[in-house]
């Protein structure tokens, strides 16, 4: 279990073997997001994107499976994502999470606890950025334990 | 179809009626985000949340969800999201999903397009907001029908 006091600025962790498959895209928008584009191959060659594409959510989703799988970090509260999808996650796609603290800082009034602001880069065997992620995180210190 | 004509800056849009029960937040929890505190009622209690909390993925899955019940939008792209988790979403929760158009301008270069930002709000029956969205999305003008 990774702790405030663990997790260094400029640090990364590296999580990869999602592969996306046609089917789960499919499955997964038709619960959560079912656009055309996300549940319906012949629509979506027609459509902007030029054929099947997971829902945003689903991407996420993706990240966060990937993220489970590093050492757990202490965590409190996730406070905020920002997602941007620079390009879309398609059918094939071996997708592989990098996570990397770029700030951290202790609570000036809960020695307990600090923030840390993780940014992830999801990204397919080619390279291709999927998902950029920057997360907030209210983490445990050591006396917090 | 809403195309980017017809969606006026302050006009919004609701959905609800989207229940969480404890048993869809340890499933999703389950496949996704299998942090104790989503997928274990005990050591949720014991947790500084004190209670089972859905996966911040979950919550943005029914955000999604409860958009696609609204009048859809000809999305080309969703570019961007900003996810603010201000209270953990809980069993028994009714959530009810507020969509406002904050800005919105056509694409310079494409007329065929253009960028709107849309801000969320996703509440429970108290008006305890557990999801703040802020989305930027591309959509087609009448002209890129």
């Amino acid at each position: 279990m990774r702790h405030f006091e663990d997790i260094q600025v400029g640090s990364s962790m590296t999580a990869s073997g999602h592969e996306l498959r046609a089917e789960d895209i499919i499955a997964f928008a038709s619960q959560w997001d079912p656009q055309p584009w996300h549940v319906d191959p012949d629509a979506a060659e027609r459509s902007p994107m030029r054929g099947l594409t997971a829902s945003s959510v689903h991407t996420y989703a993706v990240a966060a499976l990937l993220l489970n799988r590093m050492e757990p970090v202490a965590g409190i509260a996730s406070i905020k994502h920002e997602l941007e999808l620079p390009n879309p996650a398609r059918p094939g796609d071996q997708l592989t999470l990098t996570m990397t603290c770029v700030d951290k800082r202790v609570s000036d009034s809960k020695p307990d606890r600090g923030l840390i602001t993780f940014d992830g880069v999801l990204a397919n065997q080619h390279g291709t950025v999927v998902l950029k992620l920057r997360s907030l995180m209210m983490v445990k210190t050591r006396a917090g334990r």
